[in-house]
């Protein structure tokens, strides 16, 4: 029961895009924006968004990289990948008290 | 991956209080006001509002029992339990995918 509590909690994960942005993140550590944009098949401007609040939240940073042209990239941060397991945690726990 | 783009999807569950809502509910089938507010530790306003959208989507009842005074109550539907019974599969078959 308090389980449930908790996923009211976080505000930052509790957002499904942004959810799913860290989850596609945790096992890569970074990701190119274009890349993220289409897995989740959102507008580019949407994950600009999320992008932001998750690295306002120190959960990602933003950077730019130099391939063929700029493109802009996300890492991981070390908070970002202990918050989105500890989440995943409390989703596994209600999920296995169903 | 495509598991991913499910969770930008659905826009009533994909709210953290909806599911919360919805899982409460779930194994009850109905429930007070009063008792979903003790759980999940959120404002009436904030309840209120979250149970009309989730009645708009099809997938709650309110209404109103009189007990020892007239009391506000909440009751699954059948798109509801489906809907969320769904919403957890997609889940599940994400944390297992990690």
């Amino acid at each position: 029961m308090e389980k449930l509590r908790e996923l009211t909690k976080n505000s930052v994960l509790g957002n499904p895009t942004r959810l799913g942005i860290m989850l596609y993140l945790l096992p890569r550590e970074k990701a190119l924006f274009r890349d993220i944009l289409g897995v989740l098949e959102i507008t580019p401007g949407n994950l600009d968004s999320h992008l932001k609040a998750l690295e306002r939240a120190g959960y990602v940073r933003i950077y730019k990289v130099f391939a063929d042209r700029p493109r802009t990239a996300v890492r991981i941060t070390e908070k970002g990948a202990e918050e989105t397991g500890r989440y995943l945690r409390m989703l596994r726990s209600i999920l296995n008290g169903i």
